[in-house]
Formats: C-alpha cells, structure tokens, sequence
C-alpha cells in the first residue's frame, strides 16, 4: 500500500499536479478554479469559434467538423461553472461586478447558456439550423458577459 | 444575408472570438494552439489530479464523481493534440527537446496516453481497478513529460 501511494504521489508529481491533500474541496487553490474555468472556457470558445467562422462564411461548411466542434462544445460547455467558486471573483479572474452577490442571476444565465450550448450537436449537421442556432447560442453567452465579463 | 453575418460577428466580438479570417487553418496564431492545447491539458489534469487523489487516499473514493471525472478526462485527453502544430514548440510553450523533430515518437506516445485515458471510464466504478488504471494512466503520461515536458 505504501509503495503504491508513494509511486501515486511520484507519478502526480511528474504530471504537475498539486500533491497537497485536497482534503474535500474540488479545487486546492482559488487560482486553481480560475485557472480550470477560464481553460474550459477557452476550450469551449475554441469550438464555437470553429462553428461562428462556418455560420458567418469566414470558415468553409463541413457537416463533420461541424458536429464535432459542436459535440466538443456541448460537453465541455458544462464544466467551467463548478470553478465559480466563493472569493475567486477578484484579479487574475476576468470579472466585472460582484458575481458572488449575484450567484442566482448568474447560475440562471450559465443554464441558458449551457441549454443552447447542447443544442448546437443536434443542429451542426445543416448550415442553416447552424446558422440559427450558432445566433441563439453566442446571444446566451453575450447576456452573461455583458454583466459579468471583464471585457479587458 | 448581410445582416445575419454583422450580427454573428458582433456575436463573435463580444465572446471575445478572434474575428479575423481563419481561412483553414485550425488556429489563427500560434499562441491560439499552444493556449487550447494548454487549456486542454488543464482541464483534462484537473480531473485525472482527482482520481490520481482518489487513489491515494487523498480524497475519499466516490464511485459516481470518479465516474464522472474519467469521463471527462477520457473525453478531453482527446483534444490537446491538434494544438501541437509547426513551429509551436518555442516559449511560451513548455516543451523540452525538439517535439517538431521527433513528431513521430511523440504520436506514438500521445496515442498510448490516449488509450490508458479512455480505460479510466471502465476502470472508475471500483477503488482497486481505478488504482491500477490511474497508475497505467498516468505512467503513460509520463513517459511523454519525461521526454517532451518543460519541467519549469
């Protein structure tokens, strides 16, 4: 048992993670959070960039990328909120106003957000339900920056 | 027409999306892949960080969040690859050696890591297989980091 966690705790190590017990928390460090969130963000952006340039013609239409941006999307769409934790709304974190005194409002608009996201897989594979739903979708995640984005 | 490509780039805009023609490249800037790769990876350790914590005793073991976190990291270790392209292995890349050169023993090292990845999902539902899946796993990553990561 003991070689096996010591060989755990090497193998940790190597990868870069934090070997520090997390105890219960998900995240060790609030710039852990941070830094998970704004990667899953990144990661989804990605995707839906792929799936904006095809509906506005900057990125030429192919049903299958389409689709798998779009699945990419819709999963890691979900992910980035658990990293919203309490206290982490201050620099590095890129927020405008106070999302802790506002965390209903908030989790409402990330919902939306994420409904419309998973809406994207089912509409990828035509150009014009892409269209459609790549407008719904960016006006979900707009309605949260506009109040809780730092847009520099 | 006109209409719906100015709204999908304002769209694109406020979601802070470059906007610039991507014609087919999958990433505009070089500094776009390394980013996406490194937020793949974030993401995708952050979840592997909780079962490798799970199977030292360093979390409790919980069948359906370690479920759940395999599945993740089974899904996103998909994703960070595409982001090694050309010419993307100098800073702010972490990248020890000369990956650009030695492309085809990184793909052989990339796609084992991959496959331990996607055992962690099968493996995760019992505290003894996920030990033994996270040490395969995490022995694959480490056979890349040994020789392609930038350790600091």
């Amino acid at each position: 048992m003991k070689i096996q966690t010591t060989v755990l705790t090497t193998l940790a190590l190597v990868a870069g993670l934090a070997v520090t017990t997390v105890s219960f928390a998900q995240f060790a460090k609030t710039e852990d959070a941070i830094k998970y969130r704004q990667s899953a963000l990144t990661v989804m952006g990605t995707h839906f960039g792929r799936l904006a340039g095809m509906a506005r013609g900057a990125i030429p239409y192919d049903a299958a990328k389409a689709q798998e941006s779009a699945r990419i999307a819709a999963t890691v769409g979900h992910l980035p909120w658990e990293g919203f934790v309490a206290n982490s709304f201050a620099a590095p974190a890129k927020v405008k106003g106070d999302i802790g005194a506002n965390m209903a409002d908030f989790k409402a608009l990330q919902e939306k957000a994420e409904a419309e996201l998973d809406k994207l897989p089912g509409a990828a594979g035509n150009l014009d339900s892409l269209k459609a739903q790549v407008g719904a979708t960016g006006g979900a995640c707009k309605n949260c920056h506009d109040k809780y984005r730092q847009t520099n």
